[in-house]
């Protein structure tokens, strides 16, 4: 019973409202569920998330050792122990946003971050990720006027982005679940749900 | 000219006034020098370090990942501009530290301590390493009532770290100066200064 489904996406494709979807579905079902967000799903990550929001200027690696910090933190002492009690856990953002941002975003190397991914982690896996995808000019036309924007990156930045999340699909395609994040908001949320239903 | 100076030890060794001491032989001789510290030297260093000392539960691997994201941003931004202008650098604490808290103390990965300590650091190695190594209990005994304590691990920790040091200074003779701690400070300071010296 126990299921681990992560969303991935840039900023603006969506994510929030089908966490918040599925979450409604299972609750509605009274399935075990627990939702999480990265980084701040717990104190020390509230705490890294205003300080990679607070402007501080700091290199790439930095950035990246404080969101696998955060990661770390969240399955030790939230998501594994939830998914050990047979609940059900869907993330908003995990590994592959770390490879997306930190990896095809800046240049970090990338089997360096998939190695930190893995320790991070101690090798917890998704058993579904989520990706809404849709073009970079679509999604910050949606996110334009948010407060919540985590960076204000060039356009071409957002590509690479959406690039990667596009090969880590590819390359994951067993495990992976790729929606055009253009379609209306209902039409996805059912094809999410019934994709859950398969693996549950 | 340009040299990078790093004190390492554990709690209680005398770190601090020797990095004092040689600090005010540089600064009368009109060197250009500046003293840092981990984690600590930059406003991200010193929030990292609030929430290290914050009591905040994480795993091993949270810790030793904050640590990396303080260092790498104190190398980017305040050692490796500093060395680049040929001056010198002090550091209290630096990359050994990981290697013999989190590596020997914690028991995390020592080959993976090795890789984020050179990504942290961009490959920067200290020029010299003095290491103040003394007996455990007079080290703690030392530190007793100080309100800076880091942590209060157990004694068979600190014992591991006295020994991941030893290992290190082993491994790398030409570029370490191990001196007991358990000597004056007058007599260290004359000794570190000697060795200072031959390589600037």
């Amino acid at each position: 019973m126990a299921c681990f489904i992560v969303f991935e996406g840039g900023d603006g494709s969506g994510k929030s409202t089908q966490v918040r979807s599925l979450l409604g579905r299972l609750r509605r079902r009274n399935i075990q569920v627990l939702s999480t967000y990265e980084p701040g799903g717990t104190r020390l990550g509230q705490a890294l998330r205003r300080l990679l929001k607070s402007g501080e200027p700091m290199p790439a690696i930095s950035e990246l050792m404080l969101f696998e910090a955060a990661r770390a933190q969240l399955v030790d002492q939230v998501i594994q122990p939830f998914l050990n009690d047979g609940g059900v856990v869907i993330a908003d953002r995990f590994t592959s946003s770390t490879t997306a941002y930190q990896g095809y975003g800046r240049g970090l190397d990338l089997e360096m971050i998939e190695r930190l991914n893995q320790e991070a982690t101690g090798g917890l896996k998704p058993d579904l990720t989520v990706l809404l995808d849709l073009p970079v000019e679509t999604a910050l036309a949606r996110k334009n006027g948010s407060a919540d924007n985590f960076d204000d990156a060039p356009i071409d930045f957002h590509r690479k982005i959406r690039l990667g999340y596009c090969k880590l699909a590819a390359a994951n395609s067993d495990r992976w679940l790729v929606l055009d994040g253009q379609r209306k908001a209902d039409d996805l949320s059912r094809d999410i749900w019934a994709n859950v239903q398969t693996i549950m």
